[in-house]
C-alpha cells in the first residue's frame, strides 16, 4: 500500500502548488477522507459496446468503483467510486460550432485524468470548451463527494462536496460546497459555498447565494472530518441498497422494461417503479415506488422516491425527488434536493425549470404552477414567492432584476432560451424522442453494454494500485 | 457475430492444413460443437497478484470463461471456458537443467496461443521442452472438452475429449478420446482413443490400451455431435453448481479455511467438506462432503465427493474421486475416474499411484493395499489383478513385462522413481510441505488473487469477440 500512500501525497502536493496563489491547502480536507483501505476493496468497470469508440489506458492509478465508457486515459490518479462517462465524446471529422467559428475535430476526443483525486465525483464529457476539443483534461484536481465535473476540463482545482462545475473550464480554482458554476472559463478564484452562478459574457449573469447557516443543515464540510448534513446523510443511507448490484457480474434487464428504454445494470430499482418507453435510467440512479413517464430520464446519482414524473422529465446528475408529482417536461437540475412527504406532497407543473442546486424542503403541501422557473432554498409558500418566477415573466427581464437572494443582470429571454435549448438537447441525446426508428439516443444505444471489471493488486506494496491496462478495439 | 464465425473457419482451416498428412478433417468434430452463441455469454478472468509477473495481451479472440494468471498472449483464438494457468512460468535468469545441459532463461517465459480453439481445455504451464523455454506456444491446435495440455507446447494438433498431453511437445498430431500421452516429443502421428502411453527414450516405455467397446461407456465422440458417455454426463451434471460462483464478482474465503491453505474463489465447496492445513483447492475444483487432510491438493476440474483423503494426496487435473478412502500420499492422475458407491466403497492404501486416465468403477467394495501402482480399467477384484502391481515389484522390472492390456519395456525402477519425483515436485510446488515459514507453494502464494473480469462485445458484427486488452505491471 506504500505506493498508494505516496501517490496521494503527490497529488495533494501538485494541487497545492496550483492553488498557492489562493493560499488554499487541501491537505486537511483530503487526508482523512481518502480512505485508502476502502479504495483497495472496489473494482472499476469499463463498458464495451460497438457504439462507443474504445480506447482506455491507465497507469499507476487506483480506480476503485469507477465506471468508464469511451476513450479515456488515467495516469497517477485516485478515483474512488467515481463515474467517468465518455459517451458524448466528439468524434474525428465532426465540426464544433462556437459563435462564428466552425472548428473541425482532428482526432477522437479523449478524457485525460492525471495527478487527480476524485471521490464519488461524476465526470460527464459533453464538452464545450472550444480551446480543448480533442482533450477533456482533469489535471491536478481534487473533487470531493458527489461533485460533478460536467462538460469542461479543469486543472489545479479543488471541488468541495456536492459542488458542480458545468460547461466551465477552470484553472486553479476552489469551489465551495453545493456551489454550481456555469461560467465559460474561470481562473484563480475561490467560490464560497452555496453559490449558484450562471454567466454568459455579454448576455446575462445569474447569481444566487444560499444563507450559509441554512445551507449547513444540508451540507457542511469541516476540514479533517467527513461531510455532514441532510444531503450527505440521505445519500449515505442508501449505500446498502447498491451492494447487490455491485456484487453480481451480470444482471438481466427485467422484462417490464420496454425495448426502447434503458435500465442500467448498475441502477437500483425498488418495487413498484414503472419505466415507460424511451426512459433512460443511468448507472447509480436509485428509483423506488415511482412512475417514470415516456421519455423521462434519471441520470447518474439521482434518487426518485415515491414520485410521479409524467414524461420527458429530466432528473439531472445527483437530483433527488421525494414525494413529488412532476408534470411533463419538468427539468430538475444537478444536485437539486426536492423533498416532500406523505402529508406534504410537492407538485410541480409542466414545463417548469428547477434550476441546478435548488433545495425544496417542505412540511406543508406545495404546488408550483406550470411554466415556472425555481431556484435557491424553498421551505414554504413564502420562500417560493422570492425564489421563482413564471418563465414568461423571467423572459421579459431586459436589464437588471433582483428578488430574495438572487441577482440577475442582462437578457432574461437569452437566459431562458439557453436553458430550454439545453433541456431539448438532453432529451434528444437521451433518446426521449425516439419514434421506433429515428432519434435514437442513450436510452436506445446504451441498452447492451458488456462490462470489464478490473481489480487492483490485493496485497504487497502495490496493494490498491491497478496494473496498467489498455483496452482497444 | 460474423467476425467470430470467420475466426472459427480460419482456425479449422489452419489445423486441417497442419493435419493434411494424416488425412484428418477436424470440421465435423468442431463445427457443431463450437457453440458460438454460448461463447458470447461468458466472461474471462485474469488473476492479479504481486507474485506472478503480469503481462497479458490478447487480440481478435474470444476468451469466454477462460482463466489467466501470469504472462500470456492470445491472438485469433477461441477459448471457451478453458483454464490457462501461468503460475509456473520460468523467470528470466533461471537455469533449466536438461540431462547434461544447463540452459539459462533469457526472458520471462510466455504462454502464446494463436489460431487455436480450446473448448473446456486446461492448459498448465510447467514447461519441460528444452527447445522452447521462453515460449509456451499452442498454435493451430484444437482441443476438445476436458482435454489437458500440460507442460509442453503443441502446434497443428487435435485433442479429442478427455485426452491429456503431458510433458509432450506435439507437432501435427491427433490424440483420441481419453488418451494420455507423455512421450517427450512426437510428430505426425494419430493416437487411438484410450491409449495410455508413457515413454522416456532409452529408459522405459509403458503402453496400455482400453478396450474400445468398454471405453465407449465412459466417453464416445462421434463427429457432428456432443461427446457422450458416463464421464461426460458426470461433468455436465455438475454444471449448475458452478453458476453461483461465476455470477458473483468477489467471494470471501470461509473462516474454516486455515491460513496456510488456499480455496480458490472459483471452486465449488458443498457442505461438510474439511480443508486442512497446506491444502490447495484450485479453480473449478468441486468438493462435496469430503475430508482433505494436511497438504492434500485438489487441482483444476477435479471432483471429490463423499471421500476421505488422509493428507498429501494429489488429485490431478480432471481427477474424479467418489465414495473412496485414500491413505496418505496417494496420487490420482489426470482425468482418472474412481467411483465407489455407498455400498461399494473404494479404499486405496497409502503411497499408491493411480496412473493418469485410470478408471475404477466398482459395484462391490474394493480394497487396494498400500504402495500399489494402478492403471487401466478396473471394475472388480479380478480386473485389479491385471491392472496393478506393488510398486516395489514394478521397480524390480528390468527389461520387458506384460500383464492384461499393459505392455512395459525398460527399467521399472526408472519409471517408478520418475513418478515419485514428480509427485514430490507437485506436493512441494503446491505448498504441501509449508512449515509456517519455509516451503511456500501455491497453497500459500495463491491465497489472495484479484480478478479482472473481461467481457466481449455484446452486439454488432464483433459480437462475442473481445476488444484488445493489455494488462501489464
Amino acid at each position: 500500500m506504500q505506493v498508494l500512500e505516496k501517490l496521494l501525497d503527490r497529488i495533494i502536493q501538485r494541487v497545492n502548488i496550483n492553488l498557492r496563489e489562493l493560499g488554499f491547502d487541501v491537505t486537511p480536507y483530503v487526508h482523512e477522507l481518502a480512505a485508502l483501505n476502502q479504495m483497495v476493496k472496489f473494482y472499476a468497470f469499463y463498458g464495451i459496446t460497438p457504439q462507443h469508440p474504445i480506447n482506455f489506458q491507465f497507469m499507476h492509478s487506483n480506480l476503485a468503483g469507477s465506471y468508464f465508457l469511451g476513450r479515456c486515459r488515467v495516469t497517477n490518479s485516485l478515483l474512488y467510486k467515481s463515474d467517468i462517462r465518455g459517451d458524448e465524446l466528439k468524434k474525428k471529422g465532426a465540426v464544433f460550432r462556437f459563435k462564428q467559428y466552425e472548428i473541425p475535430i482532428t482526432r477522437d476526443e479523449e478524457i485525460d485524468i492525471e495527478d487527480s483525486l476524485l471521490i464519488k465525483t461524476l465526470v460527464h464529457c459533453y464538452s464545450h470548451d472550444p480551446e480543448s476539443l480533442e482533450k477533456f483534461f482533469i489535471k491536478d484536481t481534487i473533487a470531493m463527494h458527489y461533485a460533478n465535473i460536467h462538460g469542461s476540463p479543469s486543472d489545479g482545482c479543488f471541488l468541495a462536496p456536492f459542488s458542480t462545475v458545468d460547461l466551465t473550464t477552470m484553472h486553479d480554482c476552489v469551489v465551495g460546497e453545493f456551489s454550481y458554476i456555469q461560467a465559460g472559463e474561470i481562473s484563480h478564484i475561490k467560490i464560497d459555498p452555496g453559490t449558484v452562478w450562471i454567466r454568459s459574457p455579454e448576455k446575462f449573469n445569474f447569481l444566487y447565494r444560499f444563507d450559509s447557516r441554512q445551507l449547513e443543515n444540508y451540507i457542511k464540510f469541516i476540514p479533517g472530518s467527513k461531510p455532514k448534513g441532510l444531503l450527505f446523510d440521505f445519500v449515505e443511507d442508501k449505500k446498502k441498497d447498491f451492494e447487490r448490484i455491485f456484487s453480481l457480474v451480470n444482471i438481466e434487464t427485467p422484462r417490464s422494461v420496454p425495448v426502447s428504454a434503458t435500465l442500467d445494470r448498475y441502477a437500483v430499482i425498488k418495487p413498484h417503479t414503472k419505466i415507460s418507453d424511451n426512459v433512460l435510467v443511468a448507472q447509480r440512479a436509485y428509483l423506488k415506488n415511482s412512475w417514470l413517464g415516456k421519455g423521462a430520464n434519471a441520470q447518474e446519482n439521482c434518487y426518485i422516491i415515491n414520485s410521479r414524473l409524467e414524461g420527458c422529465d429530466v432528473t439531472a446528475h445527483g437530483g433527488k425527488i421525494i414525494e413529488a408529482d412532476l408534470g411533463t417536461k419538468v427539468f430538475v437540475g444537478f444536485n437539486s434536493f426536492l423533498r416532500g412527504s406523505q402529508d406534504a406532497r410537492l407538485t410541480i407543473g409542466k414545463d417548469s425549470i428547477v434550476m441546478p442546486h435548488t433545495i425544496i424542503d417542505i412540511s406543508s403541501p406545495l404546488n408550483i404552477p406550470p411554466g415556472h422557473i425555481i431556484w435557491g432554498l424553498i421551505r414554504n409558500e413564502k420562500d417560493l414567492k422570492t425564489n421563482s418566477l413564471p418563465i414568461r415573466e423571467f423572459s421579459g427581464i431586459e436589464t437588471d432584476f433582483s428578488i430574495g437572494n438572487m441577482i440577475f443582470e442582462g437578457s432574461g429571454s437569452s437566459f431562458v432560451s439557453g436553458f430550454k435549448d439545453r433541456i431539448d438537447h438532453i432529451l434528444d441525446s437521451n433518446g426521449a424522442f425516439f419514434n421506433g426508428s429515428e432519434n435514437k439516443g442513450h436510452a436506445q444505444k446504451n441498452q447492451r453494454i458488456s462490462f470489464n471489471m478490473i481489480q487492483p493488486y490485493p496485497m504487497g506494496e502495490l496493494k490498491g494500485l491497478f496494473p496498467s491496462i489498455t483496452i482497444q478495439p
